[in-house]
């Protein structure tokens, strides 16, 4: 085993707080590729990692949402975080921000897919 | 003319800022390829996105870092703001905390590529 | 402010020659995300690099296109810039070489993701 | 020429044993861009490449699906070859092992694009 | 503490395997950086994900130069699993095939750079 | 055999056009790491896909020197392409135009290495 049992519902009590409900859509999804999958890969994401201190989540969410609309190859789980971003206290000017940003270091490109990303969880956060 | 004398006068500031005495030399840089390259790649990056209100340049020098080791196309740079996140007062302990978070996104490889400019980042520091 | 109130003018009028009445959706999708949006970036990419003299913006069209099929990260943009390319003068039989020469430098796969963007670009001009 | 006509003919030829019904599809596609293009690219890839000894085909299909896993830029050729590695003996034990793989090398949302890959697979293979 | 103690000790062994003596070397690095990294990175890498069972460490080492050479971003770790590769028993005439295979799936420069390492790696054990 | 034996010798005559002497280099070093790899590797790149008609190679020296050095991945054949390039009849006029559109599609770093990899390539022809 590589982890305690508590390892897992670590990783699922960042993530609900990212987006509540999410570890149920996500470990439902986990599960039904193979049973090991998220113990290992939540559990190393979110408790052994961004559970850490040193940097608040909401800091991190900044971070994340940089890097993945930057790398360009995970546009759904942009759209995620853009949303936990905002859940977990990140502004709609922080995101402009760091969107923007993303133009510098990634190209223009880059900023106009998180531009839709980011508008999609603009609206998503709206409707509630 | 793309923007007034004090563009290119507000970018070297900020760069300044990141590590003194880069604008120096990166201007020497790009000058010596072509003199309308200052005026425009760095009056774009630093006046146009990176000066802008919204969130400090702390916090913004945490976010490139992770971008740069995240996409890893570019070591050299990601040195550079590996010094100047240190310079505008990210911590150490930030650094590995970003760096760790970096495994996450974008995998191990990325994130040995950025222990590798965070320990030059330290000792060019504590060079002095 | 980053420059002249007619650099958006400018940056706005190459993209109505990229594609004729692509300023009103492009623009109304930017000022929705953030009103100095489309100031900052088309404000760059068209009016600041684009639209200097030096190379024709066919010869620019045919590189945007080969550097985002060989990304690989912006197929919306692609399939946008395809569409460009044969409207400024592109031909085909261009496109065609374009297309190939990106399995060179980029592999099998960004080629073929080529192809699909290309035939929906040469679709979309011949239901005019 | 390039190639002597049975380059194609052993091309497709391999395309089948990946998935039956495939060189139809895929050449029907490809000529209707141009028609030099089956010949070359699936020339290349096929003929060329993966038809050589050294390594079995089997192998070969498990590193395939790792390399698009890891790039992260062809969504639907990685559900391709998640499907032809199956067709061709991986296993669907073997396919978990290779996404999670891709987690350490190419990161956490690179192995989340593999399962929703995978998963599509396994699903068309269970419907026949 | 995010798993027990002999986790580092598995993921030591299983590096050790790839390449004596590099445990020492890799650690050292690591605990300069910072204490936890080790037990994290290479307690995901090696003892969570390769040291799993289902597919044998020589096939996970193929698919790990594969993944490396077509996403161009760690060279130096590409020059370490292809030394590792051959230590585990992947021949040099796999090496060559899987090399060639980068070609179709990354291109020409992928496949190039990956020779580079290639050739490295066998000179490397030439010399012993 | 995969072409008939003057691909390669057309392969190498492109080569020799866009840097003198450049096909015995290449061609040692892909000789030493198998004898297959140049009629292969060489014939696809230069005799199947760079030497067809439908674009001249001066047109596509600038579009691949776009492309490497969009993808940021292989700077040491960002360098050759450099030279290459200059070597065909684009003007370093030209090559500044190419680097800074680079800044537009894939962000300000890429445009840097691109000015280094442009720098070198302007002083070895000045070195003649």
């Amino acid at each position: 085993m590589t982890g305690s049992p508590d390892r897992l519902t670590r990783a699922l009590s960042i993530l609900d707080h990212l987006e509540p409900g999410a570890p149920e859509r996500v470990r439902a999804n986990l599960d039904a590729f193979h049973p090991d999958t998220a113990e290992l890969v939540l559990g190393y994401a979110f408790a052994d990692i961004l559970g850490r201190e040193g940097i608040d989540l909401r800091t991190r969410e900044m971070m994340t949402v940089a890097m993945l609309a930057a790398m360009g190859t995970a546009q759904g789980q942009l759209e995620f975080h853009m949303r936990a971003a905002l859940n977990v206290g990140v502004t709609r000017e922080e995101v402009v921000e760091i969107v923007l940003q993303v133009s510098v270091y990634a190209g223009v490109p880059a900023c106009m897919n998180a531009i839709t990303a980011a508008r999609e969880a603009f609206e998503a956060i709206d409707e509630g």
